[in-house]
């Protein structure tokens, strides 16, 4: 069960002597996950995000780098992507989509729109590398791009400031952060299934057990 | 496109003299995905199965250590797992499932079937831990679990011998071995997902863009 954010203001956090993690393992046993839910995702937390996004070049490294390239070319067919894709798709994104459009928001707010993302643009990106050199491209991008991100010192306020997408119209600097850690989530999320396709024969039986083998959920990106 | 393994014998694989590397982006280029599938595909490679075993550990911990607790643990509403529970669920299939079972079926074949396994087992486990610690035990468990592996010695015609699921009936050595790699697959698959639950607010009308928001593909243990 989701809520709305919105619906409970700053001011009506209820108090809590409790250190967050014993909090969250106390509303969990309780089952209150909802309400637990309401009041920590009411407004969008910059240092949670750049938490996660500063961890997902190490998390793909750690899994993808010298593992055989039975798990890391190969697609689930045709006009779908490997690892090796993603993580191209990954720079592409690092060089030309999040910070190019905060940029744009900063410096046009609604007036301009955003350039569109090429979701073919990774081909040239990969062209003649190896997935090591790939990897190493996307940490140095990634660690560079959050850098800068860091360093515009955004305030609270400034998360409400609106651009324009070229398909989905106004959007605010606060989705458009949201949805660079998620778009990354999306690619861990596509990259697990990808790799489990590979076995999907293999596993026999046990197949209808796997949940990531029954998932449609084909990413698509920002 | 995936087309059963079994079709095309060994004997029939087309011998190349290019490295596997550019083989398979020469394949790719050409849009011969299946062709290459159907050959990699066609029996169960152990040592690639290791190394996908070997890395999750490091994956997880890249990804979940020391990152705020919005993030590792909420889950998507009652009766789900948060990132510390699947955690928790890992630790206890290295202790109660894939080693325990590969033993039977070394000493028992089809005689005797597997111990259910309990999918709450993960409760006990994590009980009174944190997550870091969590990931340690799940490192070092994973480890010896390999290294037990590794020392089995075992070869390709072992990989077919026989063992019996309480639920699935008869399943062979490659299809646990399998189901032990695609089940990492399956749980990473699902910590993107819960960890992307939290933001599907908050990322605004990207919503629609991002695959792991639609993404219904829950996890079923084994």
């Amino acid at each position: 069960m989701f809520l709305p954010a919105i619906w409970l203001p700053i001011g009506q956090r209820r108090p809590s002597p409790l250190t967050q993690a014993t909090e969250n393992r106390y509303n969990r046993s309780l089952g209150e996950i909802a309400t637990y839910e309401l009041e920590s995702t009411m407004e969008h937390n910059l240092p949670h995000t750049i938490s996660l996004l500063t961890r997902t070049p190490a998390a793909l490294d750690a899994l993808l780098r010298d593992l055989p390239e039975t798990w890391t070319f190969q697609n689930e067919g045709e006009k779908t992507w490997s690892p090796f894709d993603v993580v191209g798709h990954l720079i592409h994104g690092e060089r030309t989509d999040w910070m190019p459009r905060l940029r744009m928001v900063l410096q046009f707010g609604e007036t301009q729109a955003f350039a569109p993302f090429d979701r073919w643009g990774h081909v040239r990106e990969t062209q003649g590398k190896s997935l090591g050199q790939l990897l190493d491209e996307f940490a140095r991008l990634r660690s560079e791009n959050l850098s800068e991100l860091r360093a515009l010192g955004l305030r609270q306020e400034d998360l409400a400031r609106r651009g324009r997408h070229p398909a989905l119209g106004i959007v605010t600097l606060s989705e458009l952060l949201a949805t660079w850690a998620v778009h990354d989530l999306t690619h861990l999320h596509q990259v697990a299934r990808v790799m489990a396709h590979q076995y999907r024969e293999t596993v026999g039986p046990w197949n209808r057990y796997l949940g990531v083998l029954q998932c449609t959920g084909h990413s698509s990106p920002s």
